[in-house]
């Protein structure tokens, strides 16, 4: 007697995407509930199974859902902000001053569910996500029917939704409890990356994601500058430092996986972590080409995915296959590199294996969930089909299908787009929305950033410096004393400087921060000017938090050497006013009590304002911040200064109200 | 008085990618007839005409049509043949074969039509194509109303339209002719390429081109090998090689570019090229990244190319243009490398100065042509919108629209495409034909090329030789007389080699041509084995014509050095029959008449079928063939050798009749 099936498709050519790599050219395919039964040739199943409801396919291909290995979704409402950026003046100078000021649930809830119509117009199922209040990321999602690995992001630095680690990881331990279990949801730990977290945070992530058994998504060796950093740092490429703080404990999900060497990769298959190889974003920021012929070949489960819609632009699955194919064909100078088969195979099985879900979804097998696209390849721009190698459909189904071919998407056994027809979200009412932001949005940069630092990056490199930054600045009647404390026990000096700084400030009307162009002589032991730098910084107003004694934690700065003359800049910049300050610096890099503090001693000779001290550290989350900020009192006191009566004003603040 | 339009567009953001590079957010656009007569602001505009007709454009871009500035449009109906293989392989295992026996007038025509269709669809009013049967090339291209330059390809090889250059050139006369000042056709002049023509075709290709003022469109520097190629065989890289035979005394258009120097680029830039940048192409081919950014900088006229659909797989130039951006970011390590703005720019104005043809279209100003396109920028994947800075809209457009949010074209004053409706071609006939085609070459293949061949090139890089050849073969009772003739004067040994051959041939049912694995002993004087080379080769039924006394025009053969053991390719091949053969070979390269040829002198050891003299020399047109046909007859008479009765048949045919 035939089996009883909720679903029967029928008249497909179903590519089941298994380990036999299975196709049946008049194929079916049961499911019952959210189940898949079988899949197989249409006679067969048609025998096989008495179908409540029959599916007639049109001749379509029937394949499992695209999965999505690497994005940050929600990101999708800040899609063409900014681009044709250096990374860093992109994130620092756009994307994380937006961020800071914008977003929240709903923030996160919108995007998200405009991320998800895209994802199910374009056939993608199941996809990896890194985000903030990424709570609100499982709901919308679970709420549009869509398959998530949902990682709630962790790092050093005050977030949108923390202001340090340790709240970070408690939240994410909720996030994990309540989403646990969940039919679409698989909540995950996400340490943002090596660089941008502490030994400490890594190890509490990996023990955190192991104790729930989730997977821990994170970052790695994305760019060749990280890894410089990384071996100059810790002695290590990326992959055996992650090992050392037992990253590897949990089911790591790496994303990039850009600039890793031949025994990273025998590690990371050794700990079996999946990989997410995100070729747009790879080639767009240019950071490199993965070696992925070679993950392939050392049996790791390479996932593809988008990365994020602010730096990709889109969420396009199809093109991102297509990019893998055609860039590691290019890098490996070898056209039969990375096939058609091998890259759909990747955005499928292998990347739900990279998420370690692939026992649930990736494939059209029995007993996974019903997780599959019905997609068109009968369009004139994919036409006519060849049929005398059975890999033709994959390549037609990389080389030439577009995303917008996806005409029917089913996730766990629901149907969440027919016809072309979304279900589940309404993307009218979402588009104005997001138009709305779009346009606050617009003004908040306008208002703040816009005309002098996009100059600043117009004319060369920018690089952001000390983005949180303790400090204290004190008056100081007779310096004396302090250069004596200096030489004292419980201090240690690890190296002095001497410089003459000539300072000329631009300000701008409507205001726009401050920039200044310095003019850096370097002296030697004889006070002989031994060299000149000249660099160019701009400065907002600080509006972080201060804390007692006006111990305050500084804002980002954009830095850029200055090639030109301050000729070429006043013309260039045409601010609204000048201010020229010129001081002597005495800076000394010390380690004080464990931590390491600059002490700029200043002498202001124009105008004439006699000495000062200012004493900075660095700083990544409010429990360190806040232990910093009463040391660096303590170091004053050691210094023989009071901290009765601190200066919160920069420099040329002073000298403009002591006109 | 308002001045009289036929059509004003309204309600649109006009990019007009004008030297000013001008947008009009409420912009509107004013033609007459197949001329544009002014861009602006609505609302000046709805002063200035008293339009006959006005189109609401519902906020959607209006913007020139793309150019796509090199493509082999007919090969759409070869899309998918054969995808994931080296150049070589592809193109003389599938393509080239298919070609010869498939591609007629009739072929072009559908083909073009099918690739005009799926032009229409992605937004491309204007394309320079190079092809067989040009002329309906042209036909297919006016009838759907797409503007294009069209050029007839000549080379040294035969093609599907010609038997030698000498009737291409002729050919290409008369298609210039015909189609000279037709409003949509511009014909051109294709040398295929400097190292498949010879230093005759393309003086005279250029000269064709001068005398009618048309452009001369073909491929430079694609691959390192050419240019490794080039500096062996004439001492200088392609372009002074091409300058050198006078290229440049027509408007060239040359695609690729990808392995040319700067004083390359300087010749190109002073020479007035214009360059067709094809990265899809360069990336699935492995060919490398053309130094875009530098043409660029240099002044020249880049424009953007899909290349052919057989290799691509599809003609969509918003894909393209977007992959411009990324490789140029990619091989320059600069994610400021070719901007948004820059990559569009590419696609319209640069490419239609590209192409010769920037006077008349490519952008929206007043006297060019009305080719332009609507776009849809409020779809889910390419929302929201930023307009802080006004390249945002590029940056939307090249990194987040899809072919497919193309909703209406017009060309040349015409509507092609109104609300995704194709208004000059019928898809579904054509698709209807193109599938009938389809299983036509796939029967073909299947049957005469398919599982040796492909099995051979799976094991391994094969490569194609002696494409078309002139022998003949005669059997001799004494080889003395033909030793002492060699040392005559009127004949000059350039060099002699003597092996000991010892041939494997397999044979298959069906038959599919016959595998040969060779085990060739060098022989030093003393008749010591100096070394051994084993080699692999798949020989086809020679099936090209023959000339009088058995001379014959072989057909290509595929060769691969041979790294396994005979036992091995035994048992991977798995041949319905198996014939060895052992011979004593000696072989000497003389010039004989100002022409090269192979003399090889066989002694049949097993089986024992005594002396066989065979001559050799390659050809590449029908005017060369045929005097060399007559020069091998008379070499073997200075030999001594009677040509009254030649062997026609190869050796493993001589020895399975002998049996």
């Amino acid at each position: 007697m035939a089996e009883k099936a909720d679903l029967l498709f029928t008249n497909a050519l179903v590519l089941a995407m298994d380990e036999a790599m299975n196709q049946f050219e008049v194929g079916a395919l049961a499911i019952k509930g959210d189940t898949i039964l079988a899949a197989g040739p249409e006679a067969e199943l048609r025998k096989k199974f008495d179908a409540k409801e029959i599916v007639d396919c049109g001749g379509k291909v029937l394949m499992p859902g695209l999965v999505n290995a690497h994005t940050h979704v929600p990101m999708t409402l800040l899609r063409g902000l900014a681009d044709d950026l250096r990374l860093d003046v992109w994130l620092m100078g756009y994307i994380m001053p937006v961020e800071r000021e914008f977003v929240n649930p709903e923030f996160v809830r919108l995007g998200t569910s405009i991320g998800c119509a895209e994802f199910i117009r374009s056939g993608v199922t199941t996809f990896a996500d890194m985000y903030y209040f990424e709570s609100s990321v499982a709901e919308a999602t679970a709420a549009a029917g869509l398959r998530a690995v949902c990682g709630q992001t962790i790092m050093r630095f005050p977030s949108p939704d923390a202001q340090s680690f340790e709240d970070s990881l408690a939240a994410t331990r909720q996030f994990i409890e309540q989403w646990l279990n969940h039919p679409l949801i698989v909540p995950a730990v996400s340490p943002h990356a090596p660089y941008s977290c502490t030994e400490e945070i890594l190890r509490a992530s990996a023990a955190l994601a192991a104790e729930f058994d989730v997977p821990l998504h994170t970052h790695i060796a994305e760019t060749a500058f990280e890894v410089e950093n990384a071996r100059r740092d810790w002695g290590m490429p990326v992959v055996p430092y992650v090992k050392k703080q037992n990253l590897f404990d949990a089911k790591v999900l790496a994303a990039h996986c850009v600039h890793v060497d031949a025994g990273e990769i025998n590690t990371l298959k050794h700990h079996g972590a999946g990989i997410a190889h995100n070729p747009s974003s790879n080639l767009k920021l240019a950071s490199g080409a993965a070696p992925v012929a070679e993950m392939l070949n050392a049996g790791l489960n390479v996932g593809i995915g988008t990365d994020g819609p602010a730096s990709n632009n889109d969420l396009d699955m199809f093109e991102e296959v297509r990019l893998a194919a055609f860039l590691s064909k290019f890098h490996t100078n070898d056209p039969t590199s990375l096939p058609a088969q091998t890259a759909l195979l990747m955005a499928t099985r292998l990347g739900a294996q990279a998420l370690h879900i692939g026992q649930r979804t990736g494939s059209l097998e029995a007993g996974k969930r019903a997780d599959l696209i019905l997609v068109d390849i009968n369009q004139v721009h994919n036409s006519p089909h060849f049929r005398r190698d059975p890999n033709s459909v994959y390549a037609q189904l990389v080389y030439a299908t577009k995303a917008t071919d996806v005409s029917d998407v089913m996730v766990n056994g629901k149907w969440v787009m027919r016809h072309h027809e979304l279900l589940t979200l309404d993307e009218s009412e979402m588009l104005a929305h997001a138009a709305d932001l779009a346009k606050e949005i617009d003004s908040f940069l306008i208002a703040r950033e816009s005309s002098v630092l996009s100059k600043l990056i117009a004319i060369g490199g920018t690089t952001q410096e000390e983005s949180f930054e303790i400090q204290v600045k004190v008056k100081v009647e007779d310096p004396k004393p302090i250069l004596g404390a200096l030489t004292k026990p419980g201090i240690k000096i690890i190296y002095n400087r001497h410089y003459r700084e000539y300072d000329a400030y631009f300000k701008f009307k409507p205001q726009q921060g401050i920039l200044r162009y310095r003019e850096d002589e370097f002296l030697n032991e004889r006070g002989e000017v031994d060299h000149v730098r000249y660099r160019l910084t701009l400065v907002g107003d600080p509006h972080e938090r201060e804390f007692p004694s006006d111990v305050m934690l500084s804002r980002s700065r954009f830095l850029a050497p200055a090639n030109q003359s301050l000729r070429f800049y006043r013309e260039y910049f045409q601010p609204s006013e000048e201010i020229h300050i010129v001081k002597d610096r005495r800076r000394w890099l010390v380690r004080f009590k464990d931590t390491e503090f600059y002490v700029n001693l200043d002498r202001m000779d124009e105008p004439a304002l006699g000495f000062f001290l200012e004493l900075k550290t660095r700083t990544w989350s409010r429990r360190d911040a806040e232990h910093k900020s009463t040391l660096v009192l303590e170091l004053a006191k050691f210094l023989g200064v009071s901290t009765q009566e601190t200066e919160a004003r920069e420099y040329v603040r002073i000298v403009e109200e002591n006109k």
